[in-house]
Formats: C-alpha cells, structure tokens, sequence
C-alpha cells in the first residue's frame, strides 16, 4: 500500500469538478460533481442529529436502498437544514438537475450541502450551475481538487488523500475528499466527505468496512462537540480495478480495509488539524484501558476538553485538565493508576505518575508543547485496550470565526 | 420572603473570614473558613467526576456520615486534586488545624480548595493562615463578603445571596456564596458553593431538599462542559431561628424550599454570567417538552454549545446553531414542531417556526441580542414540561484566560 498524490479522481472510472453558481458566495467555486462512467456500489454512514439536513434525508435512504449509484453533487454556502418540506424540494431539484444533465436517474443521485443553517437553496441558481458541469468535468488530479477546493467554507486547507494497492494482481486505487473545520463532533460520519474507489466489492462488504472503520477515524475527531445536521460520509466503489469481488472478509477484504482506514484516518486528521481556528493537532492516545469502548470515550473526552484546549493553544503543560476530563468522560477507573505523558516532534515530558503531579521542567514542557502537532499519551493500567482521538486546540480565532460566520 | 443583603452570615449564629495564607497567590486573601456557634445540621452534594479532588473525598465522607458540623474551611489558588495520598493528608491536616485552632472535632470541619489541579497544598502556610483566623472571624455582613471574596480565582465578581422568610412565627434566614468561572458544569453539585440557614430542620429534610433543588439550579449551568474535580454544594443549618423543627415536607418545608431555591437560583446564575470571559448571560428556557427530563437536556444542550456561545458573543442570530443543538442533544423529537423566539431587555424576535427558519429585520435581531441578559424560548410543541438552563457567551477572554492560567 503506498500514499498517491490526489483525491476522488484517482481511482479509475471518476471525473470532478467545480462550477460557481453564485449561491451564496460569489467570486469562487461553490458547486461540486463527482459521476462513475459505470455505476458503483455505495455505502455511507450520516450524521445522529434528529435535525437533518434535507441532503442527508435523501442521500441516506438512496444508500440505505438503492445498490448502486452514478454521481455525488455538493454545494457550499448554504447548509439546507432547518429549511422545513421547501428545502426537500430544492435538494430534490438539484440532484433532478444532475440526473437529467447527465442521464441518469435521480436516485443514482447524492447530494450534500455545507453552510449556514436555515437559509433556503436557490434552486435556479443551482439548476444554472449543474448545468456549467457539461465543460467542467475531468480525470486528473486538478479536477478533483477543484471539488475539495469547492466544498469549502470556513477549512482553511482542502483535504485530500489517496492510496493504492494491489489484490488479484490488480492495482486498485482509493481517493477521498473532505470538508469540516467546525461543528465537528461527529456521531456515525462526519461532514461531508467521499471517496472513491475502483474497488470490486459488493454493496454488503463496502457497509460493513464502511461502518467499522467510521466508528475509529471520523467518529474519533471533534472541533467543537457539535455535532453537525449535515455529516455525511459515503464512499463508491465502481469495480473498474478488476479485481475478484469481494464478498466476503478474505485478505482482499483485509487488504482494502487497510487502505481504506489509511485514507479515513488521514482525511480525519486533515479536519481535526485544520478545526476552526487552530494552531495544533492535538491527539490523545489512550493505552492499556479496561475495553476498546472505554479508551475511546476517554479519549475522546480529553481532546473535546474546552480548558485542555485552550491549554494547549497556550503551550501550557496543564496535565490537570487532561485528568479532569479522564475524570467526567463517564468511565470508571482507578484516578491513582493513571500515567500521562506529553510527546511532540520535539521530545517527550512526563505529567502524571499514578495519578500524581511529577516535577518537571517547564522549559523542556514548552519546547515539547510549541510544536504543531501534540500527543497526550495515557497509560490506565486497567487493561490493555486502547484508541486515538483527535481534535485541536481552542484559540482566539474560533471565537473570531463563529462570532460573525452567519453574516 | 425577600431578597436581603449579605451572604453566609445572614442567618443567626455563623461568623465567618478571610486570611492571606500565601498558598499561591501574594497580595490577596486567599483561605475562607466559616464556622457556626452551634453544631449545624449539615447535606451537600459533591462532583460526580471520578477523579475526586482530597476536600471532596473528605466532605463527602463527612455529609455522609454526620448529623452536624461546626465549619467549612475554603482555599484557592490549588484545587487538591490529583494530588495522591499526600494530597489527603495535606486536606486532613487544614480541616485538624481549624479543629485545633476552635475546639471542634476535626470530623467537624468540611473541606473545599478550588485552583490549579495537581499541585500539592503547603501544610505550613495553611496551619499558620488558620491560626490567623483567631482574629478575623465576625457575624457582619462584610465578614461574609471578604469570605466570598477570598475564595475567587478566575471569578471577577464576588457571588453572595440571601433572602429571609417566616415560618411558625420565626424570621428565619439563609444566605449563600459561590465561586466558580471555568471548569463549570456541575453534575451533582457546583464548584465551591456554601449556603448557611439558622432554620431547624432534620438531616434527613436538609438532604432532600438539597438534592431536589441541585438538579434545577447548580446542574443547569454550564461554562464550558468541564465538569469539575472539586465541585461542592453544602448547606449548614443550625437552628438558631428557633421554628418548629422541620421533620416532613409540610408548609414549613415548602416556604424554606421557596426560599431555597431563590438563593441557589441565584447563586448559579451570578456564576453564569460571571463564567470566564463572558459577556452575557445566557438563558434557554424549552417550553412544552415530553417530559422534565427532555426539556433540561435540550435546554443544556443549547447553552453549553461553543458554536451558539460565540454565536451570542458576536450578537448573531444565528438560530440554526440552536436547532442543531437540540438536535443532537439526545433527545428525540420531530424538529418540524420547534419554535423558537430570542428575548431580551431590548425586545424579541421569532427566529423559527415548525422547524424553518423566519425572515426577520436583523436590525432589530442586533438590538435584541446586543444586551447583557440574553433568552432562548424554545417551543417543542411536544407536551407540557419545561426547563431553564444557564450559560454564557464564549469570548476571546475565555481563551485569553485558560490559554495560561495554571502558570
């Protein structure tokens, strides 16, 4: 398996793109198209939140389904969530658009949307803007980073990553992209993401790898513990790659699980490490717990902590706080056995001994801690089950950013 | 009843005082202790986070165990938590100190810190700030107030309140203080909160009452989800009122309930608003829920959110946010029923109606959400059940402040 250069245009068989359709920003790309010249297999996971978007009503019940579908459409600016029966039928008139555009039907049509919340999409413009996909559409690398680029609101990077590898002998690619920087708490995906791949897999396997890996990469990130109307992550799976179908867990299925979580994780670590405002990627690692459920929720509850975060914008080696929130994440365990350490590209710093506060250098604390990405290491000594969460730090420019996003 | 001025030392037979120990801060009063001319009936409630700090370990054991204490000695500047065996010890020798120093029993003394988590407390400095507090104990009104003064650490207001009331023919009086700004969001009990009464009442009603009225005032705020290691709620009463000693929830119940409640109401509100950072208070009231239960998770969900807080912080009436909140609060519920209305000094304004979001004149929306007390009336239109939670904006402040508060 080896990391490509790319995102949802490297696996065969895809064409993106970006128009812009005017539809609330003006002056960038705010639509997005990525179709399969074949139909692909498609799973996903959406996001838990009893107020759903319209985009995640429809595009769960084609995944929960349909077998197969053509194209994913996705627009920036405007969230259409909160928008009431109206909203069903504008997101309906955007993927009616796409199908006859393109000739397919409407239910081989996903569609998602990102941005404020409450506001109604303008349908025209966005039956103007599927339109500009006809000239807009390619094969290459460009052409998906157009899309990543398109999708975003307050991200201040895009987010792509791909991998390939080889099962049967054939050289299978997977490539995705994402948005996310805040209201990112996500429960079951995240927002907005996708990949591709041209994996020969059948509709069953790609569920089950889909829902296992979601709950270990995406599920395990936060910005800001609020968990979005809009998450939604699906992946398509075309077949173009040749291969035997996977139908079952053989080591093809290990093969493509593997590549599969490398490209999740990392498109997690691209949101977490760009969260709204942030200076650092924050990751806490929690080893040797009770059960796998326990490390997740602890660490998890570590890197959602607002004073851990604000700690660590500060540089400020205040392992109190990483106990506290051990302390209220709801699992139950021995205070006087934990073990916490702080390691960076710069060196490692030792916190807490069983449960205690250690002396230690408050200059080599900083060296450690002014590093762009940071690890909070807790040993539990309860067990021998662990997980990582990932989130980032709180800084003046999440106030700044969400103090005035809706206007 | 009626609101009177003052706080711990309001009611008959408590003196109360202030001392600068130099535990960690210079220049400031930093131990508390309040005690009562007579054993005192004493119940509380104390952090549900397991990491437990020492005082709460120590007080919980005593509110368990005893029928009556005689005082409540309070640091700031370090919390006592995770601080081991040595921390208890540490707790142990200030509660024998004030034991010594006053001729109690040292089961007789309760115990709160509030500051940095993980340092251990001085032994020295607290026995000889306690043994200073020979000379500064007094029943005044200002006696009371330097205590609550001493205990802040992030607090930029001092939090008193009282109120007195008749029963059986008897005035009788209760007054309270609080300290709490960051790490606040009570589960069972608050940061640092003590309310002394000279009603005469059973443990046993002491307990009950306080218990019920924990779960609508001190658990229904929020700063910033981190719920505390040393979180604390007592309440002393001593009798010295002289009225029919309440032993069963008649009217005399009921009237010292009222009384009650009015000052814990109040006491969580002033740590609200003084959370750190802060520029609003921030209330959600959610009317015609299913049950109690429903309408205070939906109303904490909505205050404790960063995307809402700075949302109120920027003055943007963004009730998107809000519906987002509730809806991944936990609580099922069909989001094209929900109303929603932001009232304030200055007006309101209907921002959603059956789930979708109104046009409104966001001059007007500016004018309502620019002043200091801010409300979110949330209509579920789902039974007769409602509830009211407090929160705060999230401002630059608040990361100013923890971005380097231990050192």
């Amino acid at each position: 398996m080896e990391k490509i250069n790319g995102g949802v245009t490297v696996a065969k068989g895809y064409k993106a793109g970006a128009v812009a359709a005017g539809i609330k920003y003006s002056g960038r790309d705010d639509m997005a198209l990525v179709i399969s010249e074949v139909p692909a297999v498609v799973a996903g996971t959406f996001t838990t939140n009893v107020v759903k978007s319209a985009p995640v009503k429809w595009s769960k019940k084609i995944v929960d389904e349909k077998q197969c579908v053509r194209a994913m459409v996705l627009n920036s600016g405007i969230a259409n969530a909160a928008t009431g029966p109206k909203g069903d039928e504008a997101n309906e008139a955007m993927a009616q658009a796409v199908a006859d555009t393109f000739g397919f039907d409407k239910y081989e049509v996903l569609t998602c949307s990102t941005g404020v919340i409450g506001m109604q999409l303008p349908v025209d413009r966005v039956q103007n803007g599927v339109k500009l996909f006809t000239d807009a559409l390619d094969d290459t690398v460009e052409a998906g980073t157009k899309a990543a680029k398109a999708i975003m609101t307050t991200d201040t990077v895009k987010k792509e990553f791909a991998a390939s590898f080889t099962i049967d002998g054939k050289e299978v690619k997977l490539g995705g992209m994402s948005k996310g920087s805040g209201m990112i708490h996500p429960n079951m995906a995240t927002m907005l993401s996708l990949v591709t791949t041209d994996v020969a897999i059948t509709k069953e396997m790609l569920q089950k790898v889909v829902s296992k890996l979601v709950a270990k990469t995406f599920n395990m990130i936060s910005v800001d513990r609020d968990t979005s109307t809009n998450d939604t992550f699906c992946v398509m799976a075309n077949g173009l790659a040749g291969n035997k179908v996977i139908d079952c867990e053989n080591d093809d299925y290990k093969a493509f699980e593997e590549a599969l979580e490398y490209v999740m994780t990392s498109l997690a670590k691209l949101m977490a490490s760009d969260g709204e405002g942030a200076t650092r990627l924050f990751e806490t690692k929690v080893m040797n717990a009770a059960t796998y459920e326990d490390a997740a929720v602890l660490a998890k509850s570590v890197i959602s902590s607002n004073l851990v975060k604000t700690a660590i914008f500060g540089a400020d080696a205040n392992g109190g706080r990483i106990l506290c929130a051990l302390g209220y994440s709801g699992v139950d365990f021995d205070p006087e056995k934990v073990d916490l350490t702080i390691v960076s590209p710069a060196g490692s710093i030792d916190l807490f001994k069983q449960g205690a506060m250690l002396e230690f250098d408050e200059d080599v604390a900083k060296k450690v801690l002014l590093e762009n990405e940071i690890t909070a290491l807790v040993d539990m000594h309860a067990g021998s089950s662990e997980a990582v969460a990932w989130g980032c730090d709180l800084s003046y420019d999440y106030v700044k950013i969400n103090g005035d996003y809706r206007s």
